[in-house]
C-alpha cells in the first residue's frame, strides 16, 4: 500500500523550469501543495485548495525564487517579473470581471507573504490594495456605501504605512500613529468603538492618514493601484530579511535562504449586505473530536467584528444552535432569533460548506480550520488547516478516521506527539474563566491539585490521616520527606529543578509537583511562606498546575477526562509498531498497578531504599547503621528481613508473569540518620544511645558529595550482609509466590558499579545468599544479576563488566551528572541561563544530550554487546518517559526503557514514533539507493 | 655504541637440547647468567660468577624444567636424573678432593631453591646435608671439634625435619618442635646462648631431634646421605607448589608455570679456626656512594655469628677501622685488639676480596653486595646481588659509574627510581635509634616535622608570628584553613585521602602532611585530641613522619641532606632524554621560587582563588558575594583588581622567561563564605550587613554536590565581571613588567568547560578584559586562552572545545572524581578496602586510572589534535608527580605535566624514564621487524 504523507498528499517530483508566478483560481491552479518550498505554505494550500475544486478568490503567489532574486539583487525586481504579473493580473481580472484601479467594481487585491514554515517576525497581510480617491468612488458606489468604502481605504491607509512604509510611532510613544490618531478622534467623538464613527469621520480618518503619510514618508500615498501592488510586494520580500525574521529563523533553524513567497489574491467581502456572511468553523469538535462541523458565523460581517466581540456568533449547524439553545433554555423563537443557524439561514451555502469541509478534511486527511466569506450569496473559502484540538480530541479523530478508510494506522498514530498525553492522564486547571496565577516554579511533575499549606512531612501525613488535602511546601525535599510527599496532593519547592528530588520523587508517585519556585521564601518558624508578595500561613489553601508552573491562591475549580475505548485503541495500534519494550519505575503495590494499567511491562527500576524510610522501620535501619559491629548490624538485618520480603511478596504479586528489576540499596547511609537536634534526641530516646554519639556518627558520615560519595555497590562492598539480606528477601519472595503457583521474575541489579570487580565480588555474594536462601525451601533458585550503568567508566569498560552481568540498565541521571559534572539537586541555580543561552539546547536532565551521554550510552552497549551480543539492556534514569531520548534508545537499540508508571503511555506512543520514524529512514535510504 | 642492560651483561641466544642439570665451579660453568628462566636467578648467579673466574664453592643446578617435569609426573623424578647428578656430584667431589657419604673428609652439601623471580614462600635452604652418625665422626676428626660436628647435625636435622619432612609444631604450640627441645634444654641447662651448649648438650639435642623425626614422620632420619640429597632436591620441586607460594604468585602475577631450580653446592665453613672468617661488604659505601670496600667480618666464624650479634664483627679496610678508632678515642693498640681491619688480619685475602669485589661491580655495572667465606685461608663467594643504597648513593655511584666508564649516562639515568628522590629533598626522621609510633595515617606528604599541637588555623598563624612551630590538627581542612596551613610545620587530619584538600595543598606547599588518620578524635572544644589510646592536649609537641604517615610523641630528631653536584649532573643528564617538559603547581612567589629552583620549566597551574583568601581580601571578597547586584559586584572587583595585579607582577617576576598558566575563579563561591556563627558574626558587624541574612545567603548557596555545582567557567557564565577583572589584573602586570623588560608570558585557563560554548562565551569576555586593558596603556595584547579538560564530557568533545581554545590542561583530579564518579574528598573512608582487594591496583586520585581515566585523556588528545595538531596539551592534576602517570603521559603525547614543586625533580626524571623506555619499545619493535 503506498505510504501517505500526514497531509495525504502524494508526493511527485518538482517540475523543470520554475516560472516567478503561479497562478490559482477558478478551479485551475499551477501549483501544487508539495511545492512549499517554492510557493511558500500558504501559496501552495490555496493552489492545492483550487486544483480540488474548492472555490477561493483567484489570485497569484510570486515565488521565493523570485525573493532570493531580489534579494540578491539589492530589491530590484528581475527582468519578466512585471509581465508575468501582469498576466496573472488579467486572469484574476477575468475571473472576477473586475479591474484592477478601474473606478467601476475595482478590483481590490491583498498582499500576503508565506515562507516554507510559518515564520512570525515577517511582514503578514496588506488587504484592500487597488482603492485610492478615485476607486473609493466606484466601490461606495458599487456597495452602495460610502461608509464601507472609507472604512476600506483607511485600512489600506494604516496597513500600507506601517508595514509597507515601516512609520513607527511618533515621539517616542508607544502606538502606531495610525492607532493613535484613531485613538485620538474616538476620544474627540466621545466613542468607543471604531464602528461607531460615521461616514464623515472616516473620510477625515482618509485625510489625516494620507496626510500623515505624505509627512513622514516625504511622498504623498500612492494613488497608482499598480505602484502601491508593487511596493507591497517589495515589501513582502525585504520583510524576510528584517532583524525580528532573522532572529527568529536563527532561534528555529530556519536556514536563511529559503526566501519567502507573496500571495497576491483578489479581495472578498461578507459585510456588502445580508446575503453577506464570514465564519470559521472545524471540521470536527477540537474538544472531543466528535464528527460534525463544529464553529460559528455572522451575518453581513468581516472576520475582525467575529473577533472584536460586539455581535454574537451564530451556530454553523442547526443541531449546535438546538444545543445552544437548550443549554441557554431558549425558546424555538429565542433560538431563531439569537442563535439561527447557518444551516437555517443560508441552507445552500451550507451544504456546498458542508461538502468542501468533507473533501478538505479526506484531502488532507485530517480535521481542518476553515475560513470561509460569503460575498453576495457565493461561498468563498479563503483558507484551511489542521485544526488544534485536545489531545482527547486527537486520539478520536486519528482512530475514526482510521474507521473512516481516511489514514492509516501508522499515520494515526503519528498524529498525536506523546507528551501531550500528559492532559489526558493528569486533572487539569479550567482554564474556562481567566485565572491570575500569584508565582510560577518549574512545571515538574503535571496535574492540578489543591489543599492546605504544610511545611512538613509530618504534618502532611497528619492531615492525610485526618482526611485533609495538603499541599507540601520545602526549600528542597530530602528521603526523610517521603511520607509526606505521599501523603500531600501536591508539592512545591523553592529548590531544585526538573530532576531534583522532589521533581523524581513526585513523577514517580504521579503527584502534582512544581519546583525551583525562586520567588519562594518559607519561613519554617514561623509556618509561614512569602509568595508572589504575599503572606500564605499554614492552613491555607493554594492550588498547583503541575503542567503550566503555576501557583494560585485558593482552589482552582479542575477537570479530568476519562481515558475511553479510543484510547485503548489508539495506545493498542501505536504497541503493534514499536520495537522498545516499556517498563516503569516503582516500588510500591499500588505503583505496580497504575504501572500495569498504564500499560507497563514490567518494572525496570525498583529502588529498594524507599522502602527503608516507610513507616517504623527507618528506626531499624538507623538501628543497623548505628551498630558498632557486624554483629549488630546483622541484629537489625535480621529485623529488616521479613518487612523487605514482605514489600517484594507485595511488588512482585502485583507484577505477576512480568520482570521486576529490583536495585540493591544505593544512597548513602547518612541520608537515613537523623538531621535535626529534635531527630536525633527522638532516635536517642529510642534506642538508648547518647544523642552525642550519634551527632558525632551523623557528622563522621556526612559527606563533601554525597553523590560520588559511598554508596551505591561500595555499600556492599564495606556492608555485603546488608546485599546478602536484600537478596534473601527477594528470593524467599519468590519461592514463596511460585509455590503459590505465582509467575514471578525478579532480577537483581547493582548499581553504581565502576569496576568489573565490584561486580564480580558483590554477584558472587548475592548467589551465594539466594543459593543459602533457597535451600532452606529445600529448592535451587538461579536470579539474573545485572548493573547500572551510571558512571562514565562503567560504560567504558562496558565489555569487562559485562562479562560478569546478565543485563545492563543505564542509569542516565546519574551518568549525565557524571558525563557533565553537574548535580542535579544544585544545577537549578545555574543552568537557566544556559539553556536560554543556548549553551545547552535542552536541559539534559530532562532530555539526554546526544553528544555527550549519549556516546558514553553507545560506548556501553557497542562494549558491553560485544562480549554478549544478547545481552539485555534498558534505560531506566528519568529520560525513560521523554519522548526524545527514547527516540535515542530506539536508534542505539536498546530493549527497553523504564520510566514513571504515569508517563508509561508517552513512552509506549514515543517508542512507536521511533520505530516508524526508523522504518522512514530506512524506506528513504532503500529509495536513495 | 651496544646498549648494555642494567646488570651490563650482554644477552646471547639460549642453548640447544636442554640438559637436566648444570654444572658450576672452578672457572668453568654450564650457566650463564642470562639464563634465569632455566636455572633459576641464583643458579645463573653462581654459574655467572664461576664463568668470570670469581672463586664459588663448587655445584650444580637441577633446572626448572626439571621442576616442571618432576610436578607434571606427581613427584616423580624424571628417567636420568639420577645418572646426571651422581656425575656432577663426582665433578663436586673431585674439585672438594671429599667425598659425599664418606667418614674422612666427607662432603657437605646444601639445596636451595631458586626461581626466575625472588619468590618468598618457598622451601629456601638445607645446610649440611651428607651428615649422618657415621660422617659425623669424620667431620669431628677432620676439625678437630666434636662440638661442631654435633652442631652442624643438629643443624641439618632441625632443617631437614622442618623444611623437608614438614614437621609443624605440636600440641597447639606456635614453635616448631626443634626449637621446643632447644628450648627446653637451653632452661634446663640455665643458659641463654646456643653457644653455650657444650658438645654433650649438643649430642643430646641430635639424639632427641632423631627420635622426634622417627616418631614423627614414622620413620628414623635418612642416614644415607644420597636419599637426604633426593630427598631434599624433592622438597624444593614441591614447595613451588606450596599453598603460600601459589598465593604469593597469585599476588604478584607470577606464572605458576615458571618453576624452580634446586641448587646444590659444597658447603664451606668459616669456623674451623682463625685461618677462617665469614663476612659481607658493599662495593661502595651504601649511605653516601663513597667508593671503597664498606663491610665487616669475623674470624673463625659463621654467617649466623654476624646476625646474633655477640661478637662485635670488624671492619673490612683499614681507613674504616682508624675512622671507627678515631670516632670511638681508641689507642692504636686498642684499635688493633678492638677493630683489626681485614686488610691487616689476612692481607692476601684482603687483597683477593679487593679485585673481586671490583671485577664484579664492572662486570654487573654496579654496586654489590657480596657474602664471603674463609675457609682455611682460602676466599669463597658464596653471593653477591646488588646493594641496597640510599637515593643520595644511588645519585652518586650512578653518576660516578658513569665517568669510571663502567656504564653510560643513559643507565645511569635509570638507576634511580623517579619517587626515591623525595628522601633527598625532605628531611627524614633519624631511624639510627628505633621508634615507636602513637598512631598511622596516609602518607600525603613527605617530610619529617616536629611542633606544638593545634587545632585550629588562626591559632596556628599566631603560633607562627610567636615564631612557635606547629602541627595543625583538623578533621579536614578547608580553604579557610591556608593561612593555617602555610603558618604550620604540618598539616594532621583526621579525614580525607591522598588527594584530600589537605593532601593537596601541602604538597603544593612542600608541607609535611598526614591525612585519614581514623584513630584520631578530635574535641574542638576543649582543644584535645585522642591519638592512639592517649589524650594530648593543644601545646603538646608531637612528630609526622609524612613519607610513612606515623606520628611520634615529642620531639624526633631528622636529618636533611643537601643536594650536591653529583644531584645536579644526574638530574642535567636526566633532562637530557627527556620529551615531556615539566612545570610547576603554584600561586606564591615562594613557591615559584621553590619550583624554580627544583627546575620547573614554567608554572603549568596557578590558582587565582588560592589568592582570594589571604589577608584582608576574604572580606571584600565576601562583599563582592554579598553584593546584591552588579553595581555592588563591580565596586567589590574595583578594590580586588589592584590586589590580584599585585599577585600576578609578582609571580610573573619570578617566572621571567617562563610560561604561567593562570586559571581563572574556580571553586563555588559559598566556599568563600563565612560558617561558624562566630565567622557570621564578624562579617556581618564588619560589613554592615544582618548576621540573618549572611546566614540566609550561606544556606542558599549551600550545595548538595559542590564538586558538581555552581563553580569553574560557569561562575564565569554567572558573572562574566570576576573573570574580566581577573583577566584585566594579569594583562596589566603583564604589560607593565613588558615595560621594564621582565619577559613574561601569561596564559589564561578557563576552568570546569562541559560544552564548547561555554568557552566561547568567556573566551570573547576575556579578550575583551584584555584589550580593553592594554588600551589603557596605549597597547595591544592578545594572551593565550586554553582550558582545562577535566570533565568526561569535554574529553569527548574535545574538537569542538579546541576550536576555541589555545592550549589544553588536563585536570586529572576532577576527572577521575567524575569518570569514576568518586569524590576525593570522601574516598578515604572506603577506599582503602578497594586497593586492598585489587579491586584498584592503585589509588586512582594517586596513579591515573589508565583504563577509565586514561581512555578519556587519550580521547580529549586524539580528539582535540584531530582539529588543531599543533595543540599544546599539559597534565596539571595530582598525577603530574606520579611516576607511572607520567610514563602514560608521555606515552599519549602529551606536551608536559605540571605538579606541586617538591615534586618537579621526581617528574623530571619520571620524564626521562619514560623516553628512555619508548626509545627502549621502539627499537625492541624495529628489531623484531
Amino acid at each position: 500500500m503506498p505510504r501517505k504523507t500526514s497531509k495525504g498528499v502524494s508526493k511527485r517530483s518538482q517540475p523543470r523550469g520554475r516560472r516567478p508566478v503561479y497562478f490559482f483560481g477558478d478551479g485551475r491552479a499551477d501549483g501544487r501543495a508539495d511545492q512549499r518550498a517554492l510557493l511558500g505554505g500558504k501559496g501552495a494550500n490555496l493552489a492545492e485548495m483550487v486544483r480540488i475544486g474548492v472555490p477561493v478568490p483567484p489570485g497569484f503567489t510570486i515565488t521565493t525564487e523570485v525573493c532570493k532574486a531580489v534579494s540578491a539583487a539589492k530589491g530590484e525586481f528581475p527582468a519578466g517579473l512585471d509581465a508575468a504579473v501582469e498576466k496573472n493580473l488579467a486572469k484574476v481580472e477575468r475571473l472576477t470581471d473586475r479591474r484592477f484601479g478601474s473606478t467601476k467594481r475595482p478590483l481590490l487585491l491583498s498582499v500576503r507573504s508565506g515562507a516554507r514554515a510559518s515564520m512570525p517576525g515577517m511582514m503578514d497581510t496588506v488587504l484592500n490594495l487597488g482603492l485610492n480617491r478615485a476607486t473609493l468612488e466606484g466601490l461606495a458606489e458599487e456597495s452602495n456605501s460610502p461608509r464601507f468604502a472609507y472604512d476600506c481605504y483607511r485600512r489600506l491607509l494604516a496597513m500600507f504605512g506601517d508595514v509597507v512604509l515601516g512609520l513607527g510611532p511618533e515621539d517616542g510613544g508607544e502606538l502606531s500613529p495610525f492607532e493613535q490618531i484613531l485613538g485620538d478622534m474616538k476620544t474627540a467623538r466621545g466613542v468607543a468603538l471604531d464602528t461607531e464613527l460615521d461616514e464623515g469621520d472616516l473620510a477625515k480618518l482618509c485625510k489625516s492618514y494620507e496626510d500623515l503619510i505624505a509627512r513622514r514618508s516625504g511622498r504623498p500615498f500612492p494613488q497608482d493601484p499598480v505602484e502601491q501592488l508593487w511596493m507591497a510586494v517589495g515589501a513582502v520580500f525585504r520583510s524576510w530579511d528584517g532583524a525580528r525574521a532573522i532572529s527568529y529563523r536563527k532561534m528555529q533553524g530556519i536556514p536563511h535562504d529559503w526566501g519567502t513567497a507573496a500571495n497576491v489574491q483578489a479581495m472578498v467581502f461578507g459585510n456588502l449586505g445580508d446575503d453577506c456572511a464570514t465564519g470559521v468553523l472545524f471540521t470536527r469538535d477540537p474538544r472531543t473530536g466528535e464528527k460534525g462541523l463544529y464553529g460559528e458565523f455572522l451575518v453581513n460581517a468581516q472576520g475582525e467584528d467575529v473577533v472584536a466581540g460586539i455581535r454574537t456568533p451564530q451556530p454553523i449547524t442547526l443541531a449546535a444552535s438546538r444545543r445552544h439553545a437548550e443549554s441557554h433554555g431558549l425558546t424555538e423563537a429565542g433560538r431563531r432569533s439569537d442563535a439561527l443557524s447557518l444551516e437555517e439561514a443560508m441552507p445552500r451555502c451550507y451544504r456546498e460548506l458542508r461538502a468542501i469541509a468533507r473533501r478538505l478534511e479526506k484531502h488532507y486527511g485530517d480535521m481542518q480550520d476553515i475560513e470561509f466569506t460569503i460575498e453576495r450569496g457565493r461561498l468563498l473559502i479563503l483558507q484551511t488547516r489542521t485544526g488544534k484540538r485536545t489531545v482527547a480530541a486527537a486520539v478520536k479523530i486519528a482512530v475514526d478516521l482510521v474507521k473512516e478508510k481516511v489514514i492509516d494506522r501508522e499515520a494515526a498514530v503519528l498524529r498525536v506527539q506523546p507528551p501531550d498525553l500528559l492532559q489526558m492522564l493528569h486533572p487539569q486547571i479550567d482554564r474556562s474563566t481567566p485565572l491570575k496565577a500569584i508565582a510560577k516554579g518549574l512545571p515538574a511533575s503535571p496535574g492540578a491539585v489543591s489543599g492546605e499549606v504544610v511545611f512538613d512531612a509530618p504534618t502532611a501525613v497528619a492531615n492525610a490521616e485526618a482526611g485533609q488535602k495538603t499541599i507540601l511546601v520545602r526549600v528542597e525535599t530530602s528521603p526523610e520527606d517521603i511520607d509526606g510527599i505521599h501523603s500531600s496532593q501536591g508539592i512545591l519547592t523553592a529548590r531544585g529543578g526538573m530532576t531534583s528530588h522532589a521533581a523524581v520523587v513526585a513523577r514517580g508517585m504521579g503527584k502534582c509537583c512544581v519546583v525551583g519556585c525562586g520567588d519562594l521564601e518559607i519561613d519554617y518558624e514561623r509556618q509561614q511562606m512569602k509568595l508572589g508578595g504575599r503572606k500564605i500561613s499554614r492552613g491555607e489553601v493554594v492550588t498547583l498546575d503541575g503542567s503550566t508552573g503555576e501557583i494560585f491562591l485558593g482552589r482552582v475549580p479542575t477537570t479530568r477526562r476519562e481515558l475511553g475505548k479510543d484510547f485503548g485503541t489508539f495506545m493498542r495500534w501505536a504497541d503493534g509498531f514499536r520495537r522498545l519494550g516499556v517498563r516503569a519505575n516503582a516500588e510500591t503495590p499500588h505503583d505496580a498497578a497504575v504501572a500495569r494499567h498504564f500499560g507497563a511491562e514490567g518494572i525496570g527500576l525498583c529502588r529498594t531504599e524507599h522502602m527503608f524510610f516507610e513507616g517504623d522501620r527507618i528506626d531499624i535501619v538507623r538501628e543497623m547503621i548505628l551498630a558498632p559491629d557486624q554483629d549488630g548490624r546483622d541484629r537489625a538485618l535480621a529485623k529488616l528481613l521479613p518487612i523487605q520480603k514482605g514489600d517484594f511478596l507485595a511488588i512482585l504479586r502485583s507484577m505477576a508473569g512480568l520482570p521486576v528489576t529490583i536495585r540493591l540499596l544505593d544512597p548513602p547511609l547518612h541520608e537515613f540518620l537523623p538531621n535535626t537536634d529534635k531527630e536525633i534526641k527522638a532516635v536517642s530516646v529510642g534506642m538508648g544511645v547518647s544523642a552525642r554519639h550519634i551527632r558525632q556518627l551523623v557528622e563522621a558520615m556526612r559527606e563533601a558529595n554525597p553523590m560520588l560519595g559511598h554508596r551505591g555497590c561500595r555499600l556492599g562492598i564495606s556492608f555485603p550482609e546488608i546485599y546478602a539480606m536484600q537478596t534473601r528477601a527477594v528470593v524467599e519472595a519468590a519461592i514463596e509466590l511460585r509455590r503459590e503457583g505465582v509467575r514471578v521474575a525478579p532480577e537483581i541489579m547493582i548499581p553504581l558499579v565502576s569496576h568489573e570487580k565490584e561486580l564480580e565480588i558483590l554477584r558472587n555474594v548475592v548467589e551465594k545468599a539466594a543459593t543459602d536462601a533457597a535451600k532452606r525451601y529445600g529448592r535451587k533458585y538461579s536470579i539474573p544479576v545485572g548493573t547500572m550503568i551510571e558512571l562514565p567508566c562503567a560504560a567504558l569498560t562496558a565489555d569487562e563488566i559485562a562479562q560478569h552481568a546478565d543485563f545492563f540498565s543505564l542509569g542516565t541521571n546519574d551518568l549525565t551528572q557524571t558525563a557533565l559534572g553537574l548535580s542535579r539537586d544544585d544545577a537549578a541555580r545555574f543552568l537557566f541561563p544556559y539553556v536560554t543561552r543556548g549553551i545547552y539546547q535542552h536541559d539534559p536532565f530532562v532530555s539526554i544530550d546526544r553528544k555527550r551521554v549519549g556516546e558514553l550510552v553507545r560506548t556501553a552497549v557497542d562494549r558491553g554487546r560485544s562480549v554478549k551480543p544478547e545481552l539485555s539492556i534498558g534505560l531506566c534514569g528519568e529520560h525513560g518517559g521523554d519522548p526524545d531520548s527514547i527516540h535515542f534508545c530506539n536508534e542505539v537499540g536498546l530493549d527497553y526503557v523504564s520510566c514513571s508508571p504515569f508517563r508509561v503511555p508517552i513512552a509506549r506512543l514515543a517508542a512507536a514514533h521511533a520505530a516508524l520514524r526508523e522504518d522512514d529512514r530506512k524506506t528513504r535510504k532503500r529509495k536513495a539507493r
